[in-house]
Order: structure tokens, then C-alpha cells, then sequence
């Protein structure tokens, strides 16, 4: 197809095809005539996994860059996603606290997981501690307390997407899957979590009356 | 305290506070001459509020101010939780797909949940449906498949959230710890869930050799 169908057919405008041409994010199409080049449904697959990144993930297009390269490394599958998702975990700015470093070392040992345990080697891990450090600054010390509890919610969740991978038909589709579902999933995952709380606080709190003691 | 302790205490420059006191989310301070004011330990707590859901949860001062406004009801504390939660999450810009819309009812509907079903009634339900839209913008339509078991592990997570909160002393302590709780709790859960996806995905693929049929 021409580069005026491939914008039909992704509901992406030809400027910002040929952007992301220049920039190296779409592969560029087979010339047909020195104006004129013709792309594939490869094309079309990867313009939309890059929208993708941009709208729902709010990548940058440097960050684009790193999670297309983590796609297209030679390595196994179980390796290529923990690439994929450090790519798509932007280093925060905030400062770390070091004792909420520690928190994050003695979980990390308490799981047996030595292999992202160190903040300046892991985006995730750096995610983490950056977390624990922001709950320090306002005395929820104790925040640390949630991370073993969490992390057994979100195995039922990790096997449920992992299920959801592995029903996908080529590689290529378990990559897509694995990068939309984690992008789109932490979506999810927010609202869902609302829906939870209010289920569980109706429980255990009540829809009382108000509390006058304030 | 005077202001210049207040800032020096809870880390916030002069003139931000004098910014906060302007736009009401702190209260002002007591008079002592008419040109000194005099803040107490309530103060404090809420500058230290204001920061965290400014600099944490990435709020705009009107987002803020809804927070604060949520809090400051008198309601029973179930339904200030939900008010707080409505002002935390940000409605998006995202178009809805009125099949995702569909999808985030049917979910209600399974769950017998009736109270925030409608999208234009809930930020929190529109966030789910504006992010399964952007799913099935990229092909994934069973994404909504997914919802069941995420509630299922969130429920353990929202237990664990509200034992924390219940741990609290004071009414205000258990306000504070949720909206704390939700904000620094969603970056956990992104941060934790990666580590998750780690230990489920090594046992379901493996850490094989490469796959040479890409």
C-alpha cells in the first residue's frame, strides 16, 4: 500500500508516518519509484504498536526507540520481556531515601530474587524505591509492610496475562500482547483497584453513618 | 510556628506556602501581629499532604483542591474514600469505543456492582472503559477478558491496603494513609508487578535459547 492507505487504515496523519520514518521507528517501505515507496501489514503493525506506546503508554519517542530494540534483539522470549519492560519503566526523578533502599534489598532477598535487586542497574527497581522514598517523606515508613501482600495479588494478575500471552498465535504477537497488556493492564490495574477497594471497604468499614468524632 | 519554621519542617520554600495559603489549600494561620501569622502541628500535616499528592501523585492544585474538599465532608468514611478516589483519578481524553463501554457494564453487571456503573458518572469507571478502548484500538478486544482475574488479585491487595489504613490511629491518619496508599500504592503495584511478571514468566517459558522462528 501507499503511504496515503497506510494513513487510512491506522488513523495516523502522513506527516507523522514520515516523522516516525525519519526518526527510525517504522522501517522505511520497498521503493516502487524514486517518490514513491510501497508498505506491508508489517508496516501497518508496527505504526500502531508505536501509537500505542505514545498515546496509551505515554512514551517518549526515545523510549519508543529502546522498547522497539528490546523487540528486535536475538534473545529468548523470557529475556526480551524483562528488556521490553525495563524500556517501558521511565526512571523517575525523585531522590532516593536509603533505608527505603534497604526495604527494597530485603524483599528483594526475602522473594530469592538477586537478579534486578540493585536500583542502579534495574528501571523497576529504581521505580520502587523511589515509591518506598516518597511513602518515607511523609512518615509511611511502614509502607513497606504491603510489598510481600502485593506481590501475591499480582501473581494471580501475572498468570492471568501470562495466559493471555500465551494464547496469542506467532512471536510477534506475544511480544504486541506483552507490551499492551503491560502498558494498557497498569490502566486497568488503577481503575480495577478502585473497584476493589470499595468492595472491600464497604465490608470492612460499612456505608455507616457519618462519624461525628472528627 | 512562624512561616519560615513551617517551611523549614516540611521542606516547602516560603513562597510555595504563601502560593497554598493563597489558593486555599492550607488554611491561614492564626494573626499574632498584622503582619505574622502562626501555624500549628494541622498545618504542618496538611503541607505535607499537599506535597505528596502534588509531587507523588502528579495532581494539578485543582485536582488537589477536590481532594481536599472530599476529605472536608462530613460523610461516612466509605463514602469520603470513594469521593477521594474520584478526585484522584483523572478522568483521560482518550475517545471511548462504545463496545468498551459495553464490555466495563457487563463487568459491573457480573460483579453486581450498580453504583458506578456509568461512565459518565464515575472518573474511575471511564478510566477502565478509556483504557480498554485504547485495547481494542490496537486489536485487543479480549483484553476485557482479563478484568475478572485482576479484580481477584486486587481484592488481595485491597485487603492488604485496608488492614494498613485500619493500623492507623486517628480519623485523619486513616484519610491520610488511603490517599497516600492509592497514590504511592499504584507505583508500587507497577514496580511490584514487573517483578511478578519475572518469577511467572520464568516458570511458564522459561529463560530457554532463542526462539529461530521469528
Amino acid at each position: 500500500m501507499r503511504v496515503g492507505e497506510l494513513s487510512k487504515r491506522s488513523g495516523v496523519a502522513v506527516p507523522t508516518i514520515k516523522y516516525y520514518l525519519r526518526e527510525g521507528l517504522l522501517p522505511a517501505g520497498v521503493l516502487t519509484s524514486p517518490n514513491q515507496a510501497h508498505y506491508d501489514e508489517e508496516h501497518l503493525r508496527r505504526l500502531r504498536l508505536v501509537r500505542a506506546l505514545v498515546d496509551v503508554g505515554g512514551l517518549s519517542i526515545a523510549s519508543v526507540r529502546e522498547v522497539l530494540a528490546a523487540i528486535d534483539t536475538r534473545e529468548s522470549l523470557h529475556k526480551k520481556l524483562g528488556a521490553v519492560q525495563e524500556a517501558i519503566s521511565q526512571p523517575g526523578t525523585t531522590e532516593l531515601d536509603p533505608l527505603a533502599i534497604e526495604d527494597v534489598q530485603a524483599f528483594f532477598a526475602r522473594q530469592g530474587e538477586t537478579e534486578c535487586a540493585d536500583v542502579t542497574e534495574s528501571n523497576v527497581t529504581h521505580m520502587l524505591a523511589a515509591a518506598l522514598s516518597a511513602a518515607r517523606s511523609v512518615g509511611h515508613d511502614h509502607f513497606r509492610d504491603l510489598l510481600d501482600p502485593y506481590l501475591e495479588g499480582l501473581k494471580i494478575i501475572a498468570q492471568a496475562d501470562v495466559d493471555y500471552i500465551a494464547r496469542q498465535r506467532s512471536r510477534d504477537d506475544v511480544i504486541e500482547a506483552m507490551i499492551i497488556g503491560t502498558l494498557i493492564g497498569d490502566a486497568v490495574l488503577k481503575a480495577v483497584r478502585r473497584l476493589a477497594h470499595v468492595q472491600v471497604s464497604r465490608d470492612v468499614i460499612g456505608d455507616g453513618p457519618v462519624d461525628s468524632t472528627s
